[in-house]
Order: C-alpha cells, then sequence, then structure tokens
C-alpha cells in the first residue's frame, strides 16, 4: 500500500486517481501477498502461502531448541498458495516469464502439476496465475486448461495466444492488487457456499 | 500396513482378522499420513501435510544451488494437515496428550487458533485430531466447539468430559486407519461437490 503522509500528519491510504499501478517492478509474489491481505480484512477470501519445503541434513540442540545447521530447498511439491473462498478450495502458483510470446512449460514442475490434477479431481479450484513480464501482461489460467493444452499439444510452451484465448487476464489495479477471486466467482457463476 | 512374508514368499498384505490396530505405539501422525494416503489412492479426498515452517539465518551460494548453513524451527503458524474432500475445505491439526482427564490449551498455539477461526468464518472444515494416548482414544473435535469451550470457560485444559460430549470418537482400523473423512461426511450430511 502507498501511503501519502499528508502534511497534519495523517497517513492518507485513498486510493490517488489515474496512477498506473502496473508494472513498477514490484514482484507478482508480492502484488498476490497483497491481494490475500486485502481479502483476509475484508473477510473475502483467506489464501496463504505455505512454508518453502526444505531438506534437513544436520540439526544441533542448543540452550535454545534445535538449531538447522545444514540444509537445502527441495523442489516444490505442491504449489505456493491455497486457502478459501466460501467453503471452496483454492490452490494456485504464480508464475512469471520474461518472454513475450510462451510460457516454457519447464516452468511447472512434475509434482506441482500432479498437485493440481489432485485439487481438480476432488472438485477444487486449480489455476496458475502467469505474468508476462515485458508484456505487462497478468492472466488466470485453470489447471484443466494447462492440462487440456499439455495433452493435445507436444510443443514445450504454451503460446501467448492460448492465454489469450482461454485464460483470464487479471488488471493490476490499486486495492485489490490482483482481484483473481473475481474471476473465479464469474467462473463459478457465485458459489454456494455456508457464508 | 503390516507386511506378512508367507512362505512362498508372496507378501500378504490382507487384513488379518481380530487383530486390534490401536496402541502400537505408532503415532498419531502416521496413522493419520496412512490414512491420507490411503483417501488418495481410493481418489476419496486429497488431503496433504504442510512443510514445517522454519526462520532462515543464513544462506551460501555453492555449485548445486543455495545451501541453508543456519535456520531455526518457527512456531508453527497454521496447521499441520490440508486439504479438500468433494471441493471443500478441509484443515485440521493432529494434537496428542499423555494426560487420562484433559487436552491443554497451550498445546493449540495462538497462531494455530486464528488461522482455525479464518477458515471457520470462512466456511471451510477446521477441526483437530486429539488423541489421548494413555487412554487409547482418538476424538475430532470441530473447531466451532473449540471456540465455544474457550470462549465459555476459564479454565487452561478441555476435559475429557467435552471430549465425550461434543467431540466424535474416530475408531483406530486397519485400512483406512483412522476414518475421519466418514465423520466429516455424517457431520454436513453428505457434500454437495462436484463430484
Amino acid at each position: 500500500m502507498i501511503k501519502l503522509k499528508h502534511p497534519s500528519g495523517v497517513i492518507q491510504t485513498d486510493s490517488p486517481k489515474n496512477i498506473s499501478y502496473a508494472n513498477r517492478g514490484v514482484s507478482l509474489e508480492e502484488d498476490i501477498n497483497l491481494t490475500n491481505t486485502y481479502y483476509v480484512d475484508e473477510k473475502i477470501a483467506y489464501i496463504y502461502k505455505k512454508p518453502t519445503p526444505i531438506q534437513i541434513n544436520k540439526t544441533i540442540y542448543g540452550v535454545d531448541g534445535p538449531r538447522i545447521k545444514d540444509a537445502f530447498f527441495k523442489e516444490a511439491s505442491t504449489t505456493d498458495y491455497n486457502g478459501l473462498y466460501r467453503g471452496k478450495y483454492i490452490d494456485f502458483d504464480a508464475k512469471e516469464t520474461s518472454s513475450k510470446t510462451s510460457f516454457p512449460i519447464k516452468n511447472i514442475h512434475s509434482h506441482q502439476l500432479s498437485h493440481l490434477k489432485n485439487i481438480d479431481e476432488n472438485g477444487g479450484i486449480a489455476f496458475l496465475i502467469v505474468r508476462f513480464t515485458a508484456l505487462d501482461k497478468t492472466y488466470l489460467l485453470m489447471a484443466k486448461d494447462i492440462f487440456n493444452y499439455i495433452n493435445s499439444n507436444t510443443s514445450k510452451s504454451i503460446p501467448l495466444s492460448f492465454f489469450e484465448e482461454r485464460a483470464h487476464p487479471i488488471e493490476t489495479k490499486y486495492r485489490p492488487r490482483l482481484d483473481y477471486i473475481k474471476i473465479i466467482d464469474k467462473l463459478y457463476g457465485g458459489i454456494n457456499g455456508t457464508k
């Protein structure tokens, strides 16, 4: 959030008009984190980031408990984000590419693909948020569409045209930064929840 | 799974009759992991364990990528398990106590309580699986009941009688080990899912 210090000392947090919030060098992850905070604050949805999985090799025991002295980052076995919207399970990963023409499928690890498949098969809402940084375009692509593409194409990357045709553009705004829940709501035609 | 080596060399994995699988010194976590594997294999539900959150102090960069050289375990900010059953969001933690009379509330960290509250408020299914190891009893206690207890009692622990009255006993069986989805299904009267 951009906070403007007002001469009176009051911090003005309202959205200034006619300012583009796109492409400010802010990472996609940061945009998503801000959006998720907004969803929690406004009691819209509860989506959170999972811890990074690591493999521990060596732990020592000190006075303040165990301390990890050697470990490495494991390949992601699931996605970065999950949570819920009106009782429905939501799961996604955020990916950035500098390519102007296509998204390399190798950016999605095979474990992540099986994870998204499991979510989809159990009635959950699974997708990717993909940003083409050079084009300043962000899309929500449903997992089903990714599987369809992979199953019917031999290409090692998903062309931008496929995103333009099948994915859902997400506008970068002031607040919420990336309103992906709006798209989910539209796609699922107002989710029947317990709320 | 208990594998009996048959004289013929065939590994017999069928359930032997009249054997109690309870209280074999197997941890609650192990029982839950076995159950979750069963749910995935049988395409019933997809519930998985989250990575352990750590705080990294020092990372070095070697030929095989970054390596963590100093880190410690952070207090759990969420729960250990989450996933979905017929599209519905499910979230829980597993707790063991050696007490024969009550479950100490301090075993649930404050972050975990707010996490469960967020799940509950967003229409998800939030609960604890609590095992009284000395009694060999395992219960599923809905988060709503935990909040109710905490809000209307000053006691620092939840007595066993509260579990007997409000919680749902989970039998330890051969396969699935702890069929907690059966309880969820009963409580929610057959979930309307996309399956």
